[in-house]
């Protein structure tokens, strides 16, 4: 272990400042490889301004080094082979994607002493650890912060801006698709599946889109959040994570009629010193700050202990958007390299701050409930019935005319309740007489 | 200049670290004080397991020690004498407010190569560069996060999360005061001064509300984020101030039928390599994020070439939420002392990006119009020969059976044009025989 020694001599008045020149490679020229090495090369001046120090683009590699991307690249940056980024750059940023080989390049560059930007939420939230590790363990810094909300500038903001503050709780829009598929449902009165091809056919959902529509690539971004506001890194095991596949129209004629839009929403909750985590599609305040999201636009609302409610909205994916996220981040490690303050910001802190997750079975939530049932006296006595035996209390009680199938809607909102003795009473409703299908259940967060 | 030697060595698996004590004192122990002193006892754990720094309360000053501030400081801290925190103290927070004796402890700090964290907007606005250039001198740092919009980290997404982006426009709703006033007026149909009366009672407005109802806080905050994304210390001016007084009920309404909402709004535009920058009421879109920001909160849009739109929405007042910003601010300071990397992010850049300001003749808007009209035919090809004369569109057009005095209200909303053809054109609108009263005007920004 090397023993440093840093002398902070103060020289005379007019202090010269030299430009030092940091060398950027990039990992994968997809999308967001394309932006990054756009941005660099445009903004060039503007960041040499600010920082001083002369962040340069050296290599690029990827397998397809001859597709036009759109941006003029100098002369011998690109290359196929990824361990001349690693061997020549200060600086790798991986953004091949995946889990295997993306692992492999960026514990290649931390091993050879080289810093790393990632974006890949994916392979973070299953082994952010051992990378954050490695990176420990080889003195150079690990920067991730497009991995969460795109452009958003999220992860600075929490475990820098709000540093002193306690999260009590932080709820999410982080992926663009669905959001973009629910607000195209929601205005335009297009059911899922529609909506969902056209969306492939724009390129605003990839041809296998369960990564995105089942909550996965959500529950990967809850994964660093929660870790980053709690100091322990639970990664995906037990989170709940439900996607948004079975939203109908009906569902969500309903929810507007009730106030409410349906958003996936990311949950993350400090309960009594443990922490609650789950992905699922909720019903939200059509007029608050949350419920205004929409298109492919994200939004993270962080509540802090001292700083109050506040939101970061913004581009969650995207070539400029993530590119923009990536930069800074590049930039904030050149910044490291120049001070000499490598690991200022540790990648992660290992504070077991709360180290136990809550069960879905204990989280408390109020609920939407549709049932469908016969249209005769004495169903709701017979549904009321249930409710009062498992102490839910009814907030509001729709029954409409006509639904998607046979019989008649019931739409109930519950106060708030047990998720235990919600499903209970499920159990109980479906097993009536008058219950003519499955009840379809949504969370609701009053937010 | 002391010789800092700091020794990293590597131990066995399990790492003892040595947390480093950073000296904090707070010069006025008014509201943020107690909030910042609140925020540093309470919170005192979970920073320095972030950090593995000891960030102490150190010292407190203020002419008044005895009264009752809800917080039990420890013995020893407090003190009538801001030589005291000065002199032994790593970083001295300037909480007192004002030009003058804030601006000489600040001063006085710097010289005696104390880091300086201050919340204090008038000042920076005004001598924000002497300052700056003081902390340089001394090879000190001064941050000022909670000078901009509270508890809301804006000024470290501004120049760190968004360091690589040229930036398009800011938008900002910066002041709590005029934003819940404005909130009342048009959720109650209550007028100003009712409003502002009731506010001064409940504490949400000064007995002295001019900073804040006439602008000039808001234009602080201003003059301090354009500094930042254009790197030229403008000040005050050039810069247009009007404020919330004038601001009717009538207006309001005819806004709201129209799909706006009236909001104290700083604009800041890159404008072809020109800074605009300007404070007035301003319609918005009722149903935008900007417009949706409602009460005491704060929100500021950032439009970065690379991320595009982004919001930062939280408290932007209060002993809390301004304390989260402070001590994200001493938190930043003492990882600088820790890691030695003092000016990593220099207080201010002057990059002159742009150095121009725009005069409020050139600028480009969408107005607003409502005159007072006799009610007689011919008026309304009067009105509208003015328009055609100024090659002025006329997007919307209402005439009310009722408005506030004598005549017929007629609301006219334009298409984009030069402030000063509007302008003429108002002056030609008053001499009309058929026109009663001046015409009110107010900004359109289609956000």
């Amino acid at each position: 272990m090397p023993f440093l020694c840093f002398i902070n001599r103060k020289s005379t008045k007019k202090k010269v400042k030299k430009v030092k020149e940091i060398k950027v490679g990039i990992i994968g020229f997809g999308t967001v490889g394309a932006g990054v090495a756009e941005n660099l090369l445009n903004n060039y001046s503007v960041i040499s301004t600010r920082t001083s120090i002369s962040v340069k683009l050296h290599k690029i590699a990827d397998l397809d080094i001859t597709s036009d991307r759109g941006i003029a690249i100098p002369d011998n940056v690109l290359t196929t082979d990824a361990n001349e980024v690693i061997n020549e750059c200060d600086i790798v940023v991986e953004l091949v994607g995946g889990t295997t080989i993306a692992k492999k390049f960026i514990l290649q560059a931390l091993n050879n002493k080289k810093h790393v930007v990632t974006a890949n939420k994916a392979l973070l939230a299953l082994h952010g650890k051992e990378l954050f590790e490695a990176a420990k363990a080889n003195g150079v810094d690990i920067f991730f912060e497009a991995s969460v909300a795109g452009g958003i500038p999220i992860i600075k903001a929490l475990r820098e801006g709000l540093i002193s503050n306690k999260i009590n709780s932080i709820y999410g829009i982080m992926n663009g698709t669905c959001n973009y598929i629910l607000t195209r449902m929601e205005n335009e009165g297009v059911d899922f599946d529609t909506v969902l091809k056209d969306a492939q056919k724009l390129g605003y959902a990839e041809a296998e889109p369960s990564l995105d529509i089942d909550g996965f690539d959500t529950a990967h971004k809850t994964a660093i959040l929660s870790a980053l506001a709690y100091g322990e890194w639970f990664g995906l095991d037990h989170m709940f994570v439900d996607g948004i596949r079975n939203i109908s129209l009906f569902d969500m004629g309903c929810a507007a009629e009730l106030g409410y839009r349906i958003k996936l929403l990311a949950i993350i909750k400090n309960k009594d010193g443990k922490v609650e985590m789950r992905v699922h599609p909720t019903l939200v305040h059509a007029d608050g700050m949350i419920g205004n999201i929409s298109d492919v636009f994200n939004g993270v609302m962080v509540d802090g202990d001292t700083v109050g409610n506040t939101l970061f909205y913004g581009r969650g994916a995207g070539r400029k958007a993530t590119a923009s996220a990536v930069v800074a981040d590049i930039v904030d490690v050149a910044k490291n390299i120049a001070a000499n303050s490598i690991n200022r910001t540790p990648a992660f802190v290992e504070g077991k701050l709360f180290d136990q997750i809550i069960s879905m079975d204990e989280i408390d939530s109020c609920y939407y409930l549709r049932m469908m049932v016969t249209d005769r006296p004495g169903v709701m006595a017979q549904v009321s019935q249930i409710f009062a035996e498992g102490k839910i209390n009814i907030d509001s009680l729709i029954q409409h005319g006509e639904g998607e199938g046979n019989g008649v809607p019931l739409i109930i909102l519950t106060g708030m309740t047990k998720e235990k003795a919600m499903m209970d009473a499920i159990a109980k409703l479906e097993a009536l007489d008058c219950s003519l299908e499955k009840v379809r259940m949504l969370r609701i967060e009053n937010i």
